[in-house]
């Protein structure tokens, strides 16, 4: 693991997620910048003093020079956003395979570096866009796909938080301070740091592509450079017609990640704070609650996939996280068996979301400072 | 009455609202344009033959020549579009008080015309943007007012329905046949019928204006001519930004309008679907649930004088409905006095926001045909 | 109208559910034991001086001198429960149909001799339990009539209401002290207040009859003469098992009254604060959200009788009363007509049901002060 | 581990409990009765063949003989309810500290036998009611204890489930099929699977004992030779009264555990199948929406100890779960580490639990067969 050291939150949530299924086990690691924190960090994790390492590049060194069998597998990069290029193009150049936290890089050039990185070497990618890991998620992709919904025809992606509603950035708190810090967090503020999640949620279960889209950002709170509001129009591939609005000063709110989708013969609403129930909207007929749960026998084969136990039992974040580190570990092991992965599993964010990331933080960018109404989202 | 014959949705709406408080009697009316169905209509209300009017001209005419106190003091025009200023205008001229449906008029031209009638005769007109009438609207409203929320940093106004999914006007359904068809419905289609109620929603809940607007109108179902979906990007006067969409094809939903206002010092949240509550969200302590009822003290005045049974005894759509028709009831009732009328009931849509509704109709068109991103709203 | 003179609760919300529907004129009415409170509350309904009458018995005398046609056809009788049994036998005596607010009597004997002149005299006898009116309650009694939910196994209704926490009889409040009172209320507290409306919706929801039933009773605040609180272990004719508990002291209630039932096929859940939603539950696909509204055709011929509006336009609790004033005033209409009633509108509950609740809270009382395990329920 | 093979629910619970928080390693396991299934469920485990045991008995030899800090600290025993008192009582007297399925035993003898056992050798034992491992439910706790709720006058705890309302023993569920077998399961089905849950969270939250009781038991499935439904009225030591009903039989619920609980000055709501929300209920304020995250500082020290993301990020039943088993790892090593436990995590559901559970069992299949109304509930 390079960065998450003690207090990350991130870094913390990976390494649960990692663990919960009891297939992938945490043996080295650089938590962080400072050798003596990262020490300190690993001695807490319970690792050997010879494998916790000061900084990721002695870690790749000396993790290369392991033998197989023994050496890491796979790295997670979980540390600020402007770090996330350097050592996860240092791991894939070594043979390691990465899990990278989101948004991949803070340009586009970057992005697309590491997309050629990973299509020249062949190495496992995964960028932890987690929402996506959500059984709900994958039912409503895959009820889309089936043609349940049929044409879709409007989706409406919102993601309100309200954590950064007054200036925490001046008060101390790490979190508040590197994502709101154009050094450390890139070009955009919210947009990067969940408007990318709606994003690739919305991409994701309606497998439609935003082909433009029309900005609204705002840098509300005084004194912050970065911003922390934003309002979007989207026009889908195929020409659905969408809104998407990402806020961190949307006052009194958690992280209430909401997705609605509608199409010519049924809708869809999806609320990651009850992240285990799907609803489907008919025109005719009563509204279904899909629930999560493994004894739902009318669930599709990879919501069932994705799910632990049995309904009634909720499964929450972490769970939709260890999915993503499940599918990777997965797929990982088939490919060392040489078998073929199984497509259910074979199935998290990639490098190709991770362009796709960067191009629409640039795209919205630029369509916030245009007067121009619609700007054209490319990722290639 | 004019107009609200058998099978008519809204104009029954109105009776029983009026009726509701027992402050309103229905009287005379002049039901359908067709003179059969509108004797048909008054006698299935048990009107007095000889007030049941073949034609609005003719019920103003006759109304007005009888003695004051038999003579109607007021007239509810709840026609289609097209036909509510002819007698609203009549209605003015002749003497009398006006409760008018929404939009008021097809144009802004329309609608400064009755503005100028009422300003010059002094006579009463209300606008039925009957969800303003909701107690937790109130409450919301007066919060805002007084400061609870602070600054006012966002707004999202969303109005989903799905009752247009299909090509319903081609089906012999009445209220879709009008509502779709310009020359009745007038130039908008969802934004007329349902669009002007969120942005009537959103500017009397905040007390602030839409300066600028940036419009995304669909027309989605094949063969509709008015635009049956729209996605808006929102300025206010005072720097705070928005989102609002309403749309009729988004599918599977019913009334679903919900209204979300974010300050810097506290947000809430309504849905129309569940009137009663009203949540006030906090940056540091739990959610507050606002409920109406008349024993809850906690309510603001204005609240509670909106409110006629205990919590937990719901009141809904007819009950906010009427509590325009009682505003207008009451106030009017001090003026016959001679009284000064309680600010409290004399709250209700006037012609002035009727004025503002057709505005925003003509610059949200206007902005969906324009490649410029903001467009600016004016009502003068 | 027998009292509910100003300032009653329970008077105003059946002369507003009478007035609803435009079906029912209020013409005359004796609204309390002071002759005083009688005019002054006559005079705010806008009601002729001769006919607000100072007592019931001069009401019933003079009207019934009234001509055919002028005189008032139904009476209701809105009095505190020990005022029920004498105006109600004097109208059916005299002539009246009669609508009576719940419980019916303070003894069974009494209700057993209104039973009696009912039958006798052939007159129309309405008891307001209110809750059966909703149309959601239609659409589960007719869901279970019909088998949906198969053989009934278990029923829960749930009946908690906080308003009576502290002892807001010692403080003047006028709903609270004759409710407390013995000599006003009758010998139950909550369980004749709310309890007897569990019952009633348990036993018209399922079509099933208590069989025997096992209570504890509660007089929970210090002071209190009647029970304010009580829980019941129920068994069904048939052999299902229940549940009913019902109390004024649960705190921070509001008005929430539930209702589940299970079957051998699938299980219902509907909750009097959200009416217009009813949860159908499979045991092997997702729930179904039944949902009020016109346009809802998947609903039954009965709860489409008793919806005004489209959904997602809520009804509530004032619809739901005024839907008995109007089966009473259709199924008068049909016997003055000489026609046979509509079966779907001759639907509200009756003398038949006032005995069986009046039985109900003998029973109760007497279980509730028993050592044995079940009291046998019987009304004949 | 003793127990939970390949396919075993629970077990699997219990593995990715312990994981999560990387504070407990599995490093052996007698898995099944079957060594066969035992070696493939350990090597299915990433287990070195020498630590995967065919017997518990096995394991506990060999584990003992390992010298400390590579044997073996703590076992979990997660079987079928029959063989959770042999094992657990073997582990105790080699010195193994032991955490154990509910319910703890088959009889309330052999819960006894282990109390003693327990207290005799100082050893750690918990119990996973693992309900009360959630952070809402420790606030709920620690609020009364604080006398935010005032006393305690009413107490309702509800559990059904729907998956047991056909005869899935009967289909070769394996699930099924020991929980409703008198030999494997105990006397009591869903009395013991659920039932005691119920009783647990409520004696916990409350921190009040159950006095008396009165139950009705129902064998409902036809052929089902253990309760599979109960509903039992409640009386609390200091007289609050209380309902609790569980039930497997109440068709299309998934695993919806509720509790209520109402005192002199304030109520509470929790529900396991949202339990990242507690409604806090006020006479004379807004309900309160109190909410996990361990950003919401308003939070009881013991709720955020075992919360581990920002709010809106939704924790479920395994993080619950994993509250339990990382509170025994944190205790256990405050002990090695001759520290005094933090109360905060030494706080977990324990030996004396367990015969309270078992105690709560025998009396309420002794009332459910009894024709006196009150059976008194002691543990001692």
């Amino acid at each position: 693991m390079v960065g998450g050291g003690i207090g990350a939150f991130i870094g913390d949530v990976h390494r649960k997620a990692a663990a919960l299924d009891g297939e992938i086990e945490l043996v080295c690691g650089a938590f962080s910048s400072n050798p003596e924190r990262s020490k300190k960090s690993g001695r807490q994790l319970y690792l050997p003093e010879e494998r916790i390492y000061e900084t990721y590049e002695q870690m790749f060194e000396a993790e290369s020079r392991l033998p197989e069998g023994e050496r890491m597998d796979l790295v997670s990069v979980v540390t600020p956003n402007h770090m996330h290029f350097p050592p996860a193009k240092m791991a894939l150049e070594k043979g390691f395979h990465v899990v990278c936290d989101k948004p991949m890089t803070v340009t586009l050039e970057e992005a697309k570096k590491l997309q050629k990185l990973v299509n020249d070497t062949g190495q496992l990618f995964a960028l932890t866009h987690n929402y996506t890991g959500y059984p709900m998620v994958k039912q409503a992709r895959q009820m889309i796909a089936d043609g349940s919904l049929g044409t879709i025809r409007k989706v409406v992606a919102e993601y309100p938080q309200g954590w950064l509603s007054s200036q925490l950035e001046g008060e101390g708190n790490k979190q508040a301070s590197w994502r709101t810090d154009p050094k450390k967090a890139g070009p955009a503020g919210a947009m990067g740091d969940i408007g990318t999640h709606a994003e690739n949620l919305a991409e994701y279960v309606t497998g439609l592509q935003i082909s433009e889209l029309c900005a609204d950002l705002g840098h509300v709170v005084p004194g912050r450079q970065l911003d922390d509001d934003g309002n979007i129009l989207l026009r889908f591939e195929g020409g659905a017609r969408g809104v998407l609005h990402a806020s961190q000063i949307s006052i009194g709110e958690e992280n209430n990640l909401k997705l609605f989708v509608y199409g010519d013969r049924a809708g869809l609403e999806w609320r990651q704070e009850e992240p285990n129930t799907l609803l489907l909207k008919h025109p005719d007929r009563p509204t279904d609650i899909y629930r999560t749960g493994v004894d739902h026998e009318y669930l599709t084969e990879s919501a069932l996939a994705h799910t632990r136990i049995p309904s009634g039992h909720p499964e929450g974040f972490i769970e939709a996280f260890a999915n993503i580190y499940r599918n990777v570990a997965l797929t990982l092991r088939s490919r060392l068996e040489g078998k073929q992965p199984d497509p259910i599993h074979n199935d998290f964010p990639d490098v190709d979301d991770g362009v796709r990331g960067m191009a629409f933080l640039e795209t919205v960018i630029s369509s916030g400072g245009s007067d121009k109404k619609w700007t054209p989202f490319r990722s290639v």
